[in-house]
């Protein structure tokens, strides 16, 4: 199980496939050399494969516990942590004046799938961390700015994020946590949140929570919520944590994976918080927040992917069994025609992932660059598609990691399991896949298919131009992209039903169809000729296809789902 | 996670769709009427649900234990055991000289599907018995048939199969094992087996196991293995268990499910043994036992996805999120559109997966009940595709149902994350699906594609026949039946590297196609309205698509997956 980071393929996807450099050729990326990519990828993998990777296993074993109050964490993840803060890795994307290094989001994305790659369970506190330090700085007061950021940016301190309560999860809007002024500027903050990711953890001498609420007297729903910052131990005079708030871990969930990650419920007993953003517009401040963390998360999924892959892959070039149909080759089962199969699909599926997530990562960097409107609907577009596309790779690329592996793919000490049990939950957080699914075809077409077709555009202009080198994979990416603007087109005529009806497999073809694009300009910049056109061939020939079928399922809309009443769908 | 037998449905697939008529027109089963099958199919559900399905979380929380060379089972599992042995659950298609009900394959079938919906890992060590009676029948000589098929039939002892050795997994042939004969007419047995399911257990009087071993001066590879019944207590004068064999575990695996399954390392150390069948043609013994056991397998991941299905079913019925698109509906998730999508297709996949399996069982008691050759090769043909569909069908149900319940799905308290643990050894045991695959497109076509071609006239006269009623469902499943026809006219012209780059997309288009079929035939027998019209038109329209994706790949050919040199599959 020894990870080896993907740092070839991610810098060939940013020099040919995701555009990184327009990011880098703006002014306020300028000063992000070839060299500094290089370097912080280098560096990155360097980390995971040297001191996070050999921390998975242990996490696994040796489940984050509660004790006395207390959350023990597994054994190695406090030094595990401290290397990954030590080594500014919490502060590349951070703003530059609370003493972050202002890099790109594509690089901090990268890093951020190699980290997943390596130890999932831990590389989910300083995700979360990201994603408060990005609602902070858009949201929070100069003073809370002053006082957190730069302890969140260099890791000393990390972050939360708390929405969800038993009866609000999908429906955040139903939450009932309250938060009543106490006069002097602050609120107490009281009620029950659940599953919240490193919610405590023993090396940690502050966590600031992020919190969901209403204030007395709120409207109802989603348009009545308040953000709040709820630090675990408040600050002290010198900004040091001082005497504990009213909050507390009162249980850690048993999960099928990821068990070095601590999942709390959290109990909220008129804790001090502070208001983030304006009243009632919490709502607005957190999609800050998640909008970041769906990449995230899209990383996570592809990380998982490639770890498994590499896993798989090793066993596969080592394990002989039975006769192979190659002469000369080398006898192991990589030589056999299925498992072959099986790990040309894997490969062609995580380069798709993750070309798509950082296509998409791009497109939030030049809309810090630029301001521009257009980058800023393509990442938004795009963000639903990363999230769940990169997700369900991740299960399905290590569910065959598995399968390669046969039998010993079940037996928990190959390490192949783990990878499927943690990366399960991935498809879940962060928003459920179908949630992602209906931002698609609900928010994301409300512009009446502007973002759609500006990116069909791109994937047809990418055909144009690699007919001339790859006529036959060029055509077939044309034509699916075609086919993909008709029913783009039909769900632009349909109520929300028949759009919710096929936005899963409508997520599945655009998936499909942007995998072709960028496969086609991987092999396109190879001049048609080597590696990445002979896996841009397996894609289009193999997975491509189904583009098709998703759609034909995308169309199909509600009425045959509701002509079964709610008892037929027993046995 | 209360289990709810689906009788009904399996009642209905008997009736009207998989030709149990035609077996119980036969003399041979002409004992089992309508009511005889109901009363079994009822009882058993009854078992399922009542005493076995309380069972299944204890054997996930108290796995089963290896302590000072007992194998301690979980807490329950001896009484579960017993209930299942004196119910005569054991003995239902058993030969009736040897106690057995002689009853049909297909209702044995059924039966253990809702034994292992209701507790895979329990159900585990009666399937394998069952297997164990099937090759004892056919292959052992009377005296071995004498003393130990009561016995097996009764309950009373259990039997296990010994293939797996660390180097022999898919490749039976490179096993070591030695059998050396010790002139008295039995053998010495030497050797080490792995993946010993139900390998011992404290409860278990005595353990018959059967094992692959070579004799001294055996050709190499399967034709010089032969077969071997190697009892744990060998049997003293009266057929009781006496002295202990020179056989133990040596240790238990950990698995990522089925924890309530001892999974056994055995170390044969010139154990006594018997031989069952020739000396060399042990492999022809096995494959008795390993048909039945495949469809058994393919039962276990339908049983399962029931299981999954039921339990998401009721916390959609129960959970409320958000506003529903349904007026004076339920209120529940269950009324969204993309549950309501999830759920329908779910239960679509299981009837499909439920009635190809039960189909397969019909063709084995077909050829039991006539002898006739095309039952034979009718059984033969769809028992591959029944094993590798009736897994995948298990893994993605469970893996549906997971995400059904959202985050509540990912805590082990729910047991969602149980079947999907469970289930994921199906596709990977008893042959992994890319065998089951290869199996259908070498062994399966070498006769020239006569079984395929006589199953495809049979899917394009009942699509003829249900045009009247449905034209647009039954014109769909033709025109699939005719792709399908082409793909396998191209697979028979094609050398076998071909053939097995495509096999398990090949696999799977026959699976949607019979599916589409069985979905039809269901629809025909209601008239063409009602239910199972309703969930016909969900398959067609949703799930049947897919074939023509599958087709495509399975048309891909070796080429392209040669054209990637071994070290392109590195990221």
């Amino acid at each position: 199980m020894t990870y080896r980071a993907p740092v070839d393929d991610i810098r060939y996807i940013l020099a040919h496939v995701a555009g990184f450099d327009e990011v880098t050729a703006t002014e306020r990326f300028a000063d992000v050399t070839p060299d500094v990519t290089t370097q912080i990828l280098t560096e990155a993998g360097k980390l995971c494969e040297e001191v996070l990777a050999p921390l998975q296993r242990a996490g696994d074993l040796a489940p984050a516990r509660l004790e006395n109050g207390v959350v023990r964490t597994s054994p190695g993840f406090d030094a595990g942590y401290r290397a990954i803060a030590d080594g500014g890795w919490t502060a590349i994307t951070a703003p530059p004046e609370f003493g972050g290094m202002g890099l790109p989001q594509t690089l901090g994305m990268a890093v951020n799938e190699m980290m997943s790659g390596a130890c999932l369970s831990l590389q989910l506190c300083p995700l979360l961390t990201l994603g408060q330090i990005e609602a902070l700085s858009h949201h929070a007061s100069d003073e809370i700015k002053a006082l957190y950021l730069p302890r969140l940016v260099s890791g000393a301190w990390s972050g939360t994020m708390n929405l969800t309560e038993p009866q609000a999860g999908s429906d955040v809007g139903a939450l009932r946590s309250v938060a009543r002024p106490k006069g002097d500027g602050t609120y107490a903050i009281t009620g029950q949140k659940i599953y919240i990711s490193w919610g405590d953890a023993d090396f940690m001498p502050n966590i600031v929570h992020l919190v969901l609420a209403r204030l007395p007297d709120a409207p109802p729903g989603t348009r009545g919520i308040s953000l709040f910052l709820v630090p675990r131990n408040l600050p002290d005079a010198n900004g040091d944590p001082g005497a504990r708030n009213g909050v507390r871990v009162i249980s850690l969930e048993h999960k099928m994976g990821l068990h070095g990650s601590p999942t709390a419920v959290m109990e909220y007993d008129g804790a001090t918080g502070w208001l983030v953003g304006e009243e009632n517009r919490g709502m607005a401040a957190m999609f800050t927040m998640m909008n970041n963390a769906r990449l995230g998360v899209a990383m996570q999924g592809i990380g998982v992917a490639e770890a498994a892959l590499s896993h798989a892959l090793s066993h596969a070039a080592a394990r002989r069994q039975g006769q192979t149909p190659v002469q000369g080759g080398s006898g192991a089962i990589l030589d056999h025609a299925d498992i072959r199969r099986m790990l040309a699909c894997m490969r062609a599926e995580v380069f798709a992932a993750r070309a798509i997530a950082l296509s998409c990562a791009v497109s939030i960097d030049m809309q810090t660059a630029t301001g521009a409107a257009e980058w800023a609907a393509r990442a938004a577009f795009l963000t639903p598609i990363a999230k769940a596309h990169g997700t369900d790779t991740g299960v399905l690329v290590a569910s065959m990691a598995m399968q390669v592996h046969g039998g010993m793919g079940y037996v928990e000490e190959t390490g192949a399991a783990q990878y499927l049990r943690d990366v399960r939950v991935t498809p879940i957080y962060e928003g459920t896949n179908g949630i992602q699914a209906m931002d698609l075809v609900g928010r994301k077409l409300m512009d009446g298919g502007e973002a759609a077709w500006r990116l069909l555009e791109e994937i047809e202009q990418g055909a144009e131009m690699a007919r001339a080198v790859l006529p036959d994979l060029a055509g077939e990416v044309w034509a699916a992209a075609e086919s993909l603007r008709e029913t783009t087109e039909w769900m632009l005529t349909r109520e929300m039903t028949d759009r919710f009806a096929g936005a899963v497999p409508y997520l599945r073809a655009w998936a499909r169809v942007l995998g072709g694009h960028m496969h086609l300009a991987a092999a396109y910049a190879e001049g048609g000729c080597g590696r990445r056109s002979a896996l841009a061939r397996v894609f289009v020939e193999r997975l491509l296809p189904e583009h098709a079928a998703a759609l034909a399922e995308a169309r199909a809309g509600a009425e045959g789902l509701y002509a079964l009443a709610d008892d037929d769908f027993a046995a």
